[in-house]
């Protein structure tokens, strides 16, 4: 154990922690999707042959297993492609050129405007900046976005055309919406008819304890609620078998994947349905999912558990400093007095660890009380993983100490 | 061999010649791609865990593969997805979103119009209708499209954005554009700065002689003739390992390499990288490729000769019918005298035989003459296609005598 931040930048450590990426011992686990030679006698799937053009919406029985899973009908899941934020990417490309089913296109429509819940997901927010699309941060409160502030917003304005939603074990903060939240989204008032949930169900298997939370489902609530066509969820394989080569799914209403097939035809002829023939044959069943996911979770747990000591040890006592116990997902979110998030991070890489980037975690960029760190445990080894925990401790530490010092 | 089209009609065929699609027997060429084992040993590939996320532009060495194979630098090549069709639509919606490198969003600059010679490609038209750019159709003649016309549109129209090209064994004429073409195209004074020629080099590879005709190459032409940035060159692998699961290629000047990067880091965190080993270790170095094309060749071309001896004994003495002998590439396009090729299809269809939709060659759908019908004959098999070309000719010959007897 290192005692002090000088001490610890001596050890020459070369950690990078900046991504949520799954380390080689969890990609091992889907080693024998790369060696999948059975599906050769496959190739004609439901009278299609998988390896030629066509199938637009992915293969029926792949769409039918991950509708399965996710607890929808077949018809409102889309699978294709390998990246779940191309998905989105691409829902929110073709609104602003098309327009979602039956509406305007939003480019004729700007200024558009977003919800972002607080801290979130830096790619969500960098699609949006980068289409010039306004975000409103959103505090995330323990049991979801304060939908006080959400319903006021949405009932109002009508450029509010969407909202970003991680659901379960959000990123950062490993947040569940609890169910009165997801109620209120499905069923409150919004002033643009075309307003959309981004349901972006990232970690729906991605459990860290042995409770497997289940939330409830967005698109039956909409859809009791009136608001049928509100939200478009988003999932991926890509954190359960290769994080370059898994599916990516889509499920939403029948109107909703009657206009994703429309624009989407337009672009490609067709997904590789190929991967998604060796992923149906690796993923078998339900209970093979959960067992796998039993796996992934015993290589994570530990790496999460020992953040989580380390930082009780270092940090337990530290007024001002908490950080999230995740029950799923893939980040803990470290909370440091405001204005030490950035110093932390600096000290930190002079250390050599490379964290998230200071506001990351924050539409622009910009953490307003500059107190948010995101912590991505899962892919160094556990050693490494104790060190930087160490490392990011000492140089917290060390940052407060330099601000009393200033104080003074 | 029937004699007229009632007798035909009796044989009670059911054929799809609509699309261009490979055979069984072509996608058996590739069919050790499906059982590749090998790779899971080359998963580190240039210090990469290539199961994980990133790697955006594709893998340095797959790059690099096709980079000798197009003859162009490898910073110039990016080696993305399945399809190059979807790579196509993302730079037209980046340019419409973004603007190109340095240039205004084309949607702040309404209206945009593209050149389009005809007859070409369907879904390069679909792509431009969908986002609501305006076409102009120009001729395509046999060295290529209409230069005059070309040159004297964009010299003075700063609304033309760009054009499409298939500069090689051309969808569907088969055309290939001459050396002084495609130097007039690099070297022409456009209105507009940012006007690119939309290079979609198809059927590079896919040869019906053993020529196999080289063409210049535009990237090079555009940076001597000092617009660098003009031709944005699309290729992909669809067409000689799995229609549904290959390669898309896009290669261009390192200006237009890094705007892509740019815009497509913000879609995604980077492609299937392992299907890219797959086909790095299929194709293994560009005589391997060719002798593949060898082997797609010797199916593909007895296909097109029985088309093109059949229409030589059915229609080879009718007036006004002609009908292309490409030397590589997919298709036949087969010239009905005016307003006749719509009820030739619709007749052929009565008949059994689906053909692409009359006027698809066209912008808009609309072949103002009526008289181009494209024929596909890589799918079927020799027997259907021998039998299709005849159900073809005699709807011909059947439309040609209606419309006589409609003129007595």
């Amino acid at each position: 154990m290192y005692k002090n931040y000088q001490e610890f930048i001596k050890s020459n450590l070369k950690l990078d922690m900046s991504r949520g990426k799954p380390s080689p011992e969890q990609l091992d686990l889907a080693l024998s999707l790369l060696n999948e030679t059975g599906i050769s006698d496959q190739i004609k799937s439901s009278g299609t042959d998988c390896r030629n053009y066509g199938v637009q919406l992915g293969l029926p029985e792949v769409r039918e297993f991950f509708a399965s899973l996710l607890d929808v009908s077949m018809d409102q899941v889309v699978v294709e492609g390998n990246s779940s934020l191309a998905l989105m990417h691409d829902v929110i490309v073709f609104a602003l050129l098309y327009g979602t089913a039956g509406h305007s296109p939003w480019v004729s429509e700007k200024p558009i405007t977003f919800i972002c819940p607080v801290p979130g997901y830096d790619r969500h927010f960098s699609i949006l900046e980068a289409f010039g699309i306004k975000m409103i941060n959103v505090p995330l409160l323990e049991d979801g976005p304060d939908m006080d502030i959400v319903e006021s917003l949405v009932s109002k304005d009508d450029s509010i055309k969407g909202m970003w939603c991680v659901p379960k074990y959000s990123n950062p903060t490993g947040t569940v919406y609890s169910a009165d939240v997801i109620n209120r989204l499905a069923a409150m008032n919004t002033a643009a008819a075309d307003f959309r949930l981004f349901w972006d169900d990232a970690y729906h298997f991605h459990h860290l304890t042995d409770e497997r939370i289940a939330i409830p489902n967005i698109l039956d609530l909409c859809q009791t609620a009136g608001n049928p066509d509100r939200a478009i969820v988003f999932a991926s394989t890509s954190k359960m078998t290769f994080a370059g080569s898994g599916l990516a799914i889509l499920a939403s209403s029948m109107a909703n994947i009657d206009w994703w097939q429309k624009c989407v035809s337009v672009r490609t002829i067709g997904p590789d349905k190929l991967n998604q023939l060796r992923h149906l044959h690796f993923f078998q069943d339900s209970v093979s999912v959960d067992s796998l996911m039993d796996q992934h979770r015993a290589i994570l747990k530990p790496k999460f558990d020992i953040v989580d000591a380390v930082f009780e040890e270092y940090l337990g006592k530290i007024e001002g400093v908490s950080w999230s116990k995740p029950l799923g997902g893939y980040f803990i979110n470290l909370i440091t007095p405001a204005g030490l998030a950035k110093r932390t991070i600096e000290l930190a890489k002079d250390a050599g660890i490379v964290l998230t980037p200071a506001g990351a975690t924050f539409p622009y960029g910009v953490d307003p009380e500059d107190k948010h760190i995101r912590i991505a445990p899962s892919f160094p080894s556990l050693d490494e993983i104790k060190l930087a925990a160490q490392g990011v401790s000492l140089s917290l530490l060390h940052a407060i100490e330099d601000q009393k010092d200033n104080i003074k």
